[in-house]
């Protein structure tokens, strides 16, 4: 099958890599605004080509929309009015990887083609970001996402099934609200509070040297998503801006409850939050 | 060379299991408050023998005190008396390897035994404790921070030192209140967050299902601290109190600009906060 990859990125080149080891893309086509990328994409070979949207929608069967949510709003009408031109029944399908789900589905809801897009979002990734960071096995054993499934044609979202299925992945149906409130909980936020360390930390620490001398694995990790791109995330912030208020709220009040309770050297209010907090064991190994 | 280990989880575990295969250690004596951890310490072969503190300090050359910080305040200054029992021109040694030195550093400033005492701090660790989560190799290539040193023994400050080369640790050497202030910033911070990111999370989302589902190696690695044991990091809280009331200032400062950029739909504010912290890429890999 001939696939497009629409964004050479760390999603998408990690996509192009395991699609085409495993036997699922024939020939895969890139589409890439960044030069340099492009360049680097064809060199490690991720992609056969680079061409233009217009060219990689009519060339490919299956569409990979994996650009920054805030460039997927712009680009998914784009596709889904050429599939309306090119073929009055088109059996193209496209899909997008983005981490924000509801305004991309709003966006479309009307579209005549709208039942050729089926709405996704594999929880996968790295802090790392460009073709440079795309590797095999990125999905393999994760959950995907797939939303409002009921608004896409079977046949479009038994592809992309198909596809995940390839990439090692276990589906999980959700409505694009929903992901948007959960993602918020469970993803956004931690990208949050990792920026705002990594500032706290460059802030009071102006001896570089110390900072890695004295960071420990545990640094390191709590830091590590402090890495993640602008370009990735600012678009991610705006999108999702009510439900991440919601949960930055939430958070500063445990922030907040930390600090009284050192701050009163109350050991017991310490030793409960901390415990509290211990129940992550249960859920996350 | 009989080295005793007092306090057997982790650090002193995994000390235990490196000095012995490393040839460091030709026999160890444990001493652990907990019956269950003495008897898997045992079972496991970290240590030859359980013995009491006593028994410990009479019959070893070297003593390193791997137990939360607050024990660790009330068994020193015993330890050191028990020094100056034994022998009016004592050769052992006692290190300790907790996580704020300070307070440890002023309890026995002016004990007659001062001398015989190092202050250390290896920089490394896990989120698990107890004697099974000790581990080979566990200190390799971090750096160890030696406190006060002109305090210690020239003698005691030496074998702390080739213990810590055979631990293939690079040490550091800064003073006691220093060292509170930069860990405060690098390290107890860190798991402040963490502990807070995984009572958010568990406060808002009620379905335990979608956490496990939806945490991406981003949110693991992010809350990964929040494993933590209150046991160890109560007193760390309490003894190192106004650094991290300072630190968790900044730290609520740079949420909320995250917060209020976010809330304006700010895009230029939201940028330059993530690049800025962008830049502990420099440092952290």
């Amino acid at each position: 099958m001939n696939t497009g990859i629409i964004g050479l990125g760390l999603i998408g080149g990690s996509m192009a890599i395991d699609l085409r080891r495993r036997g699922f893309a024939d020939r895969i086509l890139g589409v890439e605004a960044d030069s340099v990328n492009a360049a680097a994409a064809l060199k490690i070979g991720l992609v056969d080509e680079v061409v233009d949207l217009g060219e990689c929608v009519d060339r490919c069967d299956l569409l990979v929309l994996s650009v920054p949510v805030g460039a997927a709003l712009r680009m998914l009408p784009q596709i889904l009015d050429r599939f309306g031109e090119t073929d009055g029944r088109c059996g193209k399908t496209v899909m997008d990887v983005c981490s924000t789900k509801e305004q991309l589905s709003k966006a479309v809801h009307y579209h005549p083609m709208r039942a050729r897009y089926v709405a996704t979002h594999p929880m996968a990734g790295t802090e790392y970001s460009g073709p440079w960071a795309a590797m095999p096995g990125l999905f393999d054993g994760r959950a995907c996402i797939i939303c409002n499934q009921e608004e896409s044609d079977p046949s479009a979202v038994h592809l992309v099934e198909k596809m995940y299925d390839i990439l090692n992945m276990r589906p999980i149906y959700m409505n694009a609200a929903s992901h948007d409130v959960h993602t918020a909980y469970v993803s956004h936020i931690s990208h949050i509070t990792s920026f705002a360390l990594a500032l706290t930390v460059l802030d009071k620490e102006k001896n570089e040297k110390h900072i890695f001398d004295l960071a420990s694995g545990g640094f390191s990790s709590t830091v590590r998503l402090a890495k993640s791109s602008a370009d990735m995330w600012v678009p991610i912030m705006t999108q999702n801006r009510d439900n991440i208020l919601t949960v930055i709220d939430t958070y500063l009040e445990k922030v907040n409850a930390f600090r009284k309770a050192v701050e009163d050297f109350d050991e017991d209010a310490i030793r409960t939050l901390i415990e509290d907090a211990n129940r992550i064991k249960r859920i996350i190994r």
